[in-house]
Order: C-alpha cells, then sequence, then structure tokens
C-alpha cells in the first residue's frame, strides 16, 4: 500500500473549522487506500502567544524551558486533529515527537534530528490508523523535550518520510505550488508542474518563502519525492524531485526570485593585499551579521573595491563596523545603500545552456536598470539593483525567458 | 536538609504576575536551605479553554486524545514557573509526568497513579536544583499521556512526597487553611492547626472543598504530613496528621460541614421482605445516580420507609426512577424534597466522648429546628434539615461545641 506523509501548517489547523475540513480531506485519501502519516503545526497564532508569555516571566527565556512551553502548540493540534478523525469514523492515533521518538541533539531551539524509531507508526499502520505527529518537536538521548526551530515541522514532515521511506510528503500551505515568480509581482507568473530540489534552495533562499530551506536539502538528501500543494483547493501542486526533467519543454530558466530586506555596503580603496577579505569580513562575522552576496573586482592601481549585502536590519550596525575597519586597513572610504533589491533567474537548464546571462542583461538593459553587483552559481544568477526598478524587473525577466503563462502555453505546443 | 513538596494550584499560577511571585516565595524557601519540588497546575481558565476547543472537534472528546490535550496546560506552567526562577537566580528545572516518570494505569481522563521513578529528581535535586514537575498527568507502561481527572494536582504532590519520602507536603491555596467551618456563614469560625486525616476526609466530603480526597486519602495511606497554606498569605496554615492529638486542648468536634447541593427521596409503604432495598437503590445506581445518606427504620405493619438523598441535579430522574420502582414493588407512595440540607458535625475527639449526639439534638432543639434525617459514622453525625435552617443550625452548633474563636480561647487557657 503506498505511503505518503502529509504536513499541514499553522494556518491550515488554525481553527476548529479548518482542523475538521482537514479531516475531511485525510478521510477522502484512506478512502482511496493510502497509508498516511499526518504531521501538524500549532494552530496559527498559538507559537506567538507562547512565546509572548515566557518573555513576559524571562526576558530571555531559558532554551530548555521555552522548547518544554513551545511543544504544547503541536500537541494540542494533534490531540484536536485525532478526534476530528474519529469523529468522522477515522482511527486515529496522535503522537508527539518524543512519544514517536523523534531523536535530535539537545540544541535547544534549533534541535537537528539524529534519528527516528520508526517502530510505533508502523504498528499504528499496521492497525489501520492514520498516525498524527506533532511537527517541530523532539527529544534528545536525555528524554528533554527539544523544537527545531521556526518552520521545523517541514522538517519533521520530510524526515518522517525519509525514515518511512514513504512515496512522497506532501506540504500543504497557502499556496497552490511553486510559481515562476511571486504572482503578486508578475500577474502571468505560472504554477510549476515540477523543479528540482536545487532550484527549489535557490527560490527558498532567495524568498520564495514555500518552503523551509532545512525541509528542502533534507528531502534531497534523502531523496523523498516532495509536493507543494494547496490545504484547501483541488489540484496537482509542485513536485519537488531529483530528475533535472531534460525533456524539450523543461525551459533555461525555472524560476525568478527576488528580495527586498537586503543592504549593499562598499569599501573602496582596500589595499589589494592577502587576507584583506578576512580583515574586512572578519569583524562583521564577529558582530552576527550575516553576509549573503560578496563581489571584489580585479585590483587597479594596488587598490580593490569590496561590495557585499546583509540584511537591512544589520545596515547601520555593519556600516559602524565597516567604518573602522577601513581605518584600520587604510581603506579609502565607506559607501552603504539600503534602496536595493536582489533579482535572480534560477533553473537548472542553465547549466547546458550558454547565453543565459547575457539574455538576462540584455532584457535589463532594454528596460533602462542599471546592474549595480553580479553573483552567479551553478544554476542562478543574481543581481543588485536600484529598489525602485523591482517590479520592471521582475516582469520583464519573466516574459524575456518565456515564463509568461501565455508563452508557457504555446512552448508546450 | 529537609526535603518538602509544595504544590500551586492554578489560580496561584493564574498569571505571569502570580508565576512570578509563587517564584518569589520558593526563592525564600530555598535560603532557608530546604530542598523543594514543586508541583503546580495549568494556569485558572486554561483547563476549561482546551476542553471546550475539544468539545467543539468531537462532542464526546476521545479519553486519549483529551489527556494529550489537557496535559498541555500544566506544561505550559512548569516551563513558565522554572523561567521565572532562572530570572531571579534560582537553578530549576521542569518534568513533564512523562519525563518524571509518574506511571499510572491507562485509564484515561482518571488514571491512578501506580508506582513514581524519584531517579530523575533525586539526581537534579542532588545538583542543587528546585524541581517543577507537572501535576495532574502521568504516562501508563505504552507511554501514552493520561491525566488525573479534576484536582489531580494535589495527587500528584501527594505521590510525590510519598514517593521521595519529603518531610510534608504542602498545598497552596486561596484559603490560610482548614476552618471549623465556613466563615462566610460563621463569623467566628476558626482556624484549625491541626486536623486528622479522617477528619479531613469527612469536612472534603461533607463540602469544605480545600483539598481532593483522593489526595488526603493518599496522604493518609501513605502518612504524608500534608499543610494547607494560603498562597499569597503568610501563615502557618493547617497541618493534617496521623496523630489524634490527645492532649486535653483538643476538642471534642473539629468542625461543622455541610453541603446544600442534595435533595431527599422517600419510598414509603414498601413490604419489608428480604433484598427490597436492592430492589429499590439498584435501579437508581443502574442509572448512574450517586446516593449519599441512606436511612431505614425498622418497620411497622411489615411494612417500611426507606429515604435516601441525592444530588440535587439528578433529584428529579431519580424521583421518577423510584415512581416505576414503587409501581413494581407495590409500595404505596413516593415523596420528594429538595429543600433540604445536610448539616455534620466531624471529630476523632468523638469516639471517646459520650453524648456528643444528644448534645448536637439538644443544640438544633434549642433553635426550633426539626431533624428530618439522622446518619452517624465513626467520627461524624449528620442531620438532614430543611434548607432554611442552614446557617441557624451550623452557627448553633459551631457555638455548643466550643468551636467559636473567642471561646476556643478560653479553651487553651
Amino acid at each position: 500500500m503506498a505511503l505518503i506523509v502529509q504536513k499541514f501548517g499553522g494556518t491550515s489547523v488554525g481553527s476548529v473549522e479548518r482542523i475538521c475540513q482537514v479531516a475531511e480531506k485525510i478521510k477522502g485519501f484512506r478512502a482511496r487506500g493510502t497509508d498516511l502519516v499526518v504531521v501538524v503545526s500549532a494552530m496559527s497564532g498559538e507559537t506567538n502567544r507562547l512565546i509572548e508569555l515566557a518573555k513576559q516571566v524571562q526576558g530571555e527565556p531559558d532554551a530548555r524551558e521555552m522548547d518544554v512551553i513551545l511543544s504544547t502548540g503541536e500537541q494540542v493540534t494533534i490531540g484536536l486533529l485525532a478526534m476530528a478523525l474519529k469523529a468522522i469514523d477515522v482511527p486515529a492515533v496522535s503522537y508527539t515527537g518524543s512519544q514517536v521518538r523523534i531523536v535530535t541533539d539537545s540544541a535547544h531551539n534549533k534541535a537537528r534530528i539524529q534519528h527516528i524509531d520508526d517502530a510505533n507508526i508502523r504498528a499504528e499502520l499496521t492497525a489501520g490508523k492514520v498516525v498524527i505527529v506533532a511537527g517541530f518537536q523532539g527529544v534528545d538521548e536525555q528524554g528533554n523535550i527539544t523544537t527545531l526551530g521556526r518552520g521545523g515541522s517541514d522538517t519533521t514532515g520530510v524526515a518522517l518520510a525519509a525514515a518511512l521511506k514513504a512515496d512522497e510528503c506532501q506540504i500543504y500551505t497557502d499556496v497552490d505550488g511553486v510559481y515562476t515568480t511571486d504572482p503578486r509581482v508578475v500577474e502571468s507568473a505560472r504554477r510549476l508542474d515540477k523543479i528540482t530540489f536545487e532550484e527549489m534552495l535557490e527560490m527558498a533562499s532567495l524568498g520564495s518563502k514555500v518552503l523551509q530551506i532545512r525541509a528542502v536539502e533534507f528531502a534531497g538528501k534523502y531523496s523523498v519525492p516532495l509536493r507543494v500543494l494547496h490545504s484547501f483547493k483541488e489540484g496537482p501542486g509542485t513536485l519537488i524531485t531529483l530528475e533535472e526533467g531534460a525533456s524539450m519543454e523543461q525551459p533555461v530558466i525555472s524560476g525568478i526570485a527576488f528580495n527586498r530586506d537586503e543592504a549593499k555596503l562598499t569599501i573602496r580603496g582596500v589595499p589589494d593585499t592577502p587576507g584583506v577579505a578576512f580583515k574586512i569580513l572578519g569583524p562583521i562575522s564577529a558582530g552576527n551579521i550575516e553576509v549573503d552576496m560578496i563581489v571584489q573586482n580585479v585590483s587597479r592601481d594596488n587598490t580593490t573595491d569590496f561590495t557585499f549585502t546583509v540584511h537591512r536590519n544589520d545596515f547601520r550596525r555593519a556600516e559602524e563596523i565597516l567604518r573602522q575597519v577601513a581605518e584600520s586597513i587604510g581603506a579609502r572610504e565607506v559607501a552603504g545603500d539600503s534602496k536595493i533589491a536582489k533579482v535572480s533567474i534560477v533553473g537548472v537548464g542553465m547549466r547546458s545552456h550558454a547565453g543565459v546571462a547575457s539574455k538576462m542583461f540584455e532584457a535589463l538593459s532594454n528596460d533602462g536598470i542599471n546592474i549595480q553587483m553580479i553573483s552567479t552559481s551553478e544554476i542562478k544568477i543574481s543581481v543588485v539593483i536600484d529598489e525602485k526598478y523591482l517590479e520592471l524587473a521582475v516582469r520583464g525577466l519573466h516574459t524575456a525567458f518565456g515564463l509568461d503563462a501565455d508563452t508557457a502555453t504555446e512552448d508546450h505546443l
């Protein structure tokens, strides 16, 4: 019998009505003869309520105790969903992370799954039950309750699918799949039937926050077919797989991601000596600031310019650190800009197609958009542009790479 | 080092402020060099909120899943209290029922504790920590979460005190001890310094709902000294012990309990044949109606009258069943009265003192109160009277048995 692991997020189980809707959906699946393990998050709002409560008691809540408190959110949902299933005559049973047992390391609030005992779940499936598992949580070897960090329920779903060798892990969300780009920006954005893990990782990390990166990495590592679907609308969703889909229809570019949350910092006239990059980024990293893009061009007159991007929230702090660095290494000046946006084209197809970059730059040029930074990877090209051109750039690229809904249909003819 | 188990109920931990107050209180105890295990309930209102949520999903919530949901209430409190202690530099750690492990049978919603592993708690105490344990919950041999039923946190406290051989189990409540009677009825009611388990059981079952009966029984069985105290007021509270306190000062009667929740039913002219009591009470019991007092007097003309009391909520249903019974056994008539009250005097001293009953009846007679039913046990005499005389009766008896605050002081001189 086919085994599917399904994961429903906080919004999908955000009220009693929705929990009952999810139960009906599960009943439908069962009727088609599928074994089901269902992972759920806390009801939407509940995790934040618990965090607030904790912060009122202790400004920086103790990590172990925070997990004790947070894990109750999912625990309530599993009980309610199991009840909702029983209420419509579907045999069901709930499991907390520690009951399963989902064994993690002891890094409270951001624990990593180490192994999963599948014996209990297998026995319940054999007994004909739908097994409801609390997402986001586990237990360490000492029996302490742990949580996987925000979005950890996706990871729980994938990890269970891997442990149980499930046929598919389905992540139910409030979107009906992964799109070529954000439909709020490009009206003709198209739902993708398939995308590779690599592409999904690039899309996710660039701001298409449909799935948690860790879950996608995990699914890729263990070759778990992952499908993103809408909780309450019918449809095939988007399948995330290993295959590169070498068929003719596969477009060179799968999607366009963008991000408005970054700011750019440049340190100019840096003496071009070995170790200077470390001298610049060391203090930034020591200040716990994450750096995204880094660009350094060849030197001129024995000095070079060094540019990188950080989250906008860290902009002022990074700028301050950088001024001190500039002084100590004898650089000329520090410049910063927080009104930027990053636009990326992503697709495994670009590996085998030349001219993808030039096509991208041409499209931007046609729209009169100046490129401030460029960075590339195997399956991605990112550019930083003035924030005000973001929508223009995304729409132009979407059309240029044949991703618009109409064009796509023609492509398939 | 002395070891004390303290239990704080839902009202005592009903808000962030109160949890912090409890933490301060615990810090004070620690400063006096006591090892502490603290049992807490869910924040007040939380258990009802969870029950409501469950009932919306499944009219009659599945018992196993109900326990999964309900147990989260205490789990949140243990985390918050541990945080509140750490925030004021008291080393603390939280334990759920299943982490301890508090092993129960599998009777969900009303599980009974079978044994407690004290290894984890002992290790934490040795490490210098205050151990916070979730009340009301446990785990069965199969790893299912169980709950002990309403008021189960008192039982958890006593059971832990017994398992750890604690010097005392302190139950913190919203009253500062056990009183000779309800101070809302008798202004001169006095807090008792001591009371025996037996007396406490009679007081509790008769309506002085300070402690859960199960917890008192448990404490008595394992000789755990139990103390009732006010959560936020200083004072010695009331100690519940095994000793009968044979000193001169010990009054004959410890307290006066009463109950307005009962109704009385009489079946008259019952043929006085063997098995007739069962024929009457069998159907009542089959209807799941609990019977409290039962009085049958000697027969007259080969017929007898049979009277018993039930909870007022069951009055109409019991009356209906009784009418059918009366017909089938050929009894003369059925009469009922829900405007009654039960008043009881309780005290281990009455075992060795003659004339307690007659003193009670004399006091009632002096106030012109007619006695409708009488029932006695080793350490208790209960009468049923017209509800309207309840306060008059309780005050009269309180004075007659020398329980008034002033009189008592004189006694001690």
